[in-house]
């Protein structure tokens, strides 16, 4: 039986602190929950109605987790969703092991995004866009928040991040590095190179000053109307479909 | 003196049911405010802060409304911020009144998308975009919702916009109507009229089924990755930039 203990530690996930004590991280829903039963995280608990048992048994079946099943009540008291009757679970943060770019890969770099709904719009654009890696600033939203799991929709178990200093990182390398700036070059009559990282800004302050000199190409998105900017979730998803239709584009 | 009631009233228009007894809504922060101030919306109360009246000094006085200089601690009080140290403005809603798409002209049609978040961000994207009109369907997010009006960055005051029925209305016009589908043609591979109406669906149901088969061209995001789909804020932007981008698309 599901002790109060647990529910009490499942609960407390939901603030960074103790997520950081206790290594560990929790996400709710249908999509969520299995995408993390499929991936690499070592899940700790899973919690699940019958419903879910019934639509899911082998996933459940084959988690070498501490399972549950509980009713909707239960899943909705424990987690942060207002209602839920599929399931959540925990599982163990990973290590923030830095990685290399290396070939022709895209990735994706993220100056102080401080909106968990926008890191986790983010991840799923990334997802969409076959970007696999990226890299967050010390200031980025915590990827383990369960709002940016949640905006994710899964998405964060297909993905390499780390966090770390960025000027020091984006310093060290010599890949192409793309920033949106207002003054850029129209991303539409660009050509780009299949390899580099695209660095995103601050929701309010756009790069900072000492990462803006390390972009190598600048980039504007066109406008055709008064609006001043565009939210940087969306930047980033117009900018990914730019970037990747450069091979594409030959072929038209 | 800003009265209790007028406070009461204001507050009161965070609700649905009350904008619509009262025909009014409100908007709150500096760029909001003073977009509604350059609009032709009627303002009835302007209450700001002595912050905000030092650089907008002309606009405070241009304004025909009821105005009260509060501090930013009534200013969280009476609106929906936590905190607002500029302003919070009331106006009149707008008639819903039908118009025409005329011309080269682009508009979007909204089918159920129920999010206020994901609304603001689309009017802010379409005004990016020069999409000047946007048609709702009657269960799409109300307008006037706080959410939307922040989440839309002062676009709202950009463009015009009704709630209709949808299906009626796409009936009887002859434009072509867009819209995303996962088994639609390739986005970066078509070019487009400059005229018609993108149809974009609800978050979790797409376009409904009596709409698809009004959709006169079924578009694809193609995808790179894993993701399953992308937020429907997020694959409207990308959709309009690549319509957009059709004219210049030419010139490279």
């Amino acid at each position: 039986m599901l002790s109060k203990n647990t529910v009490k530690f499942i609960k407390s996930l939901q603030q960074k602190k103790f997520r950081k004590q206790e290594n560990s991280f929790f996400v709710e829903g249908t999509k969520n929950v299995t995408e993390l039963l499929n991936s690499n995280f070592n899940v700790t608990y899973l919690l699940y109605t019958a419903k879910f048992a019934e639509s899911h048994e082998a996933q459940v079946q084959a988690s070498g987790a501490q399972k549950y099943e509980v009713t909707p009540k239960v899943l909705a008291s424990t987690g942060s969703f207002l209602s839920n009757d599929s399931a959540l679970a925990v599982a163990e943060m990973k290590q923030n092991e830095p990685f290399v770019i290396q070939g022709k890969e895209l990735a994706i770099a993220l100056d102080d995004v401080r909106d968990p709904g926008n890191l986790g719009t983010i991840i799923r654009i990334a997802d969409w866009y076959g970007i696999k890696k990226l890299i967050f600033s010390e200031e980025t939203a915590d990827i383990y928040n369960p709002k940016v799991l949640n905006a994710s929709m899964g998405s964060f178990t297909h993905i390499s991040f780390f966090y770390t200093d960025l000027e020091r990182y984006l310093k060290e390398i010599s890949l192409p590095v793309y920033g949106a700036f207002l003054e850029g070059e129209n991303i539409h009559r660009q050509k780009f190179k299949s390899e580099g990282i695209l660095l995103m800004g601050n929701e309010s302050n756009g790069i900072s000053g000492k990462l803006a000199s390390l972009v190598t190409q600048k980039l504007t998105i066109p406008s055709f109307g008064q609006a001043e900017s565009l939210n940087v979730a969306v930047a980033t998803a117009v900018i990914c479909d730019n970037l990747r239709r450069n091979s594409t584009y030959k072929e038209i």
